[in-house]
């Protein structure tokens, strides 16, 4: 049977690899790296890094390969990710299919963890309903933004015994979390803390986090935000994508 | 300036190690490795076979101590709570003052990640208030034991877009977060989930997480919640101490 392994990678800084993932890496034949546009590009390089570091197998080949893209013609988001999704996983499919063995094993290097707000467990799901093949799976832990975040600025999660809400920018829109004293935010896209009240939440802010040019700010959400957004746009159109997160307290 | 490292260790795989945790580990000239009781027995095993694989700077030195123990007789919980917080930081600073020189390193070995529901970070804001020395500090991110909780059972933590609460049983015993679909709940010694309903939620469930002898049990509440509270009592009294952490989702 073959085998899939999914390996979280951390979230920017090539030390954030475990000795677990190390270890799985070298257990791979094959090493998927997706290649597409500005933000691809940069995510392509630092899988490719870590393979540079830690990857010892010479067995182990790297199979570059271009990521579907989404159809942005068709209206419907629910339709538009799972057309994408599917897409995907017959890329996988076929990827396998073609540089494993009946026993073999591929390996996929996820940003963060597998577990947090990525969609490798749900196409891995679409390609087991596709492959034509057995194939079991492994997941590998890996640091989250959440944990760079908090161990950049120094502070805790939660408050003692306080609960966190791990959310998105869209459902932040619709009012921070009633029964958390503390929200931690992806995937905000349009900076959506600015509509909250400034003077009644602390925002402990990263980008790139872990990363070399990294960039942090702290501070109570009023005084701070507009830098917030202004560095965040900058640092956007200089690199040409941007990847943030934040975490939210009521003072 | 001293330097403190407060390192993230993953929950009981010393191979959750990361590259940058073990290259902190052997920055340090002392460890501070805790030793009470037979849970603490165990953790502190943990840290010294994360330092007998990992730590390659002959320099370090391991510094066991005994940690102080909580004043039951004390009435107030918060009081409880921040007399032992005083007496642990209190120690930290002898300790440090002892065996570390004006611009001496020392490390903390943290079990998960310091950002979550640890103490840590909250104690050495004591001693940098107590020290009459001054440090600087330094955050290594862990694997958490919701990661390994995820990677365990292969599932993801948060459903498409959905929000994720992290939370402790006391706060669950006061009802499901109603603004999330998830809950990851952690600190909960007296099995809460068997309070909800068990036709709307299913329950990821796992013990010692990322150790040999991890325990993972999944399904709809109803069918499992039993077996969970036996299965945990069991451990709890084999081994003399528990470490559990589960995940609840409205079905």
């Amino acid at each position: 049977m073959r085998k899939l392994l999914v390996i979280g990678i951390g979230t920017g800084n090539p030390e954030h690899m475990t000795v677990q993932a190390i270890n799985a890496l070298n257990r791979a034949d094959i090493v998927l790296v997706p290649r597409k546009g500005e933000e691809k590009e940069d995510l392509a390089e630092l899988r490719r890094e870590i393979c540079r570091r830690f990857l010892t197998n010479e067995q182990t080949r790297l199979v570059e390969f271009e990521l579907p893209v989404r159809d942005e013609a068709e209206p419907s988001y629910a339709k538009r990710v799972a057309d994408w999704h599917q897409a995907i996983a017959a890329t996988y499919r076929d990827l396998i299919a073609e540089h494993t063995g009946g026993d073999g094993t591929a390996a996929f290097l996820v940003w963060g963890d597998p577990s947090l707000y990525d969609s490798t467990l749900r196409i891995l799901d679409r390609l087991q309903a596709m492959a034509g093949y057995d194939f079991e799976r492994e997941v590998i832990p890996g640091i989250t933004s959440i944990q760079a975040l908090a161990a950049s600025h120094g502070i805790a999660l939660n408050t003692v015994g306080g609960a966190v809400q791990l959310t998105t920018g869209r459902n932040l829109s619709a009012g921070f979390p009633e029964n958390a004293d503390t929200a931690v935010v992806m995937l905000d896209g349009r900076t959506a803390f600015r509509a909250l009240p400034g003077d009644d939440y602390t925002i402990y802010w990263g980008a790139y986090l872990g990363a070399e040019d990294e960039i942090a700010i702290s501070g109570k959400l009023g005084d701070v935000a507009d830098e917030i957004a202004e560095k965040r746009e900058e640092a956007r159109q200089r690199k040409g994508w941007i990847m943030d997160t934040y975490l939210l307290r009521r003072r």
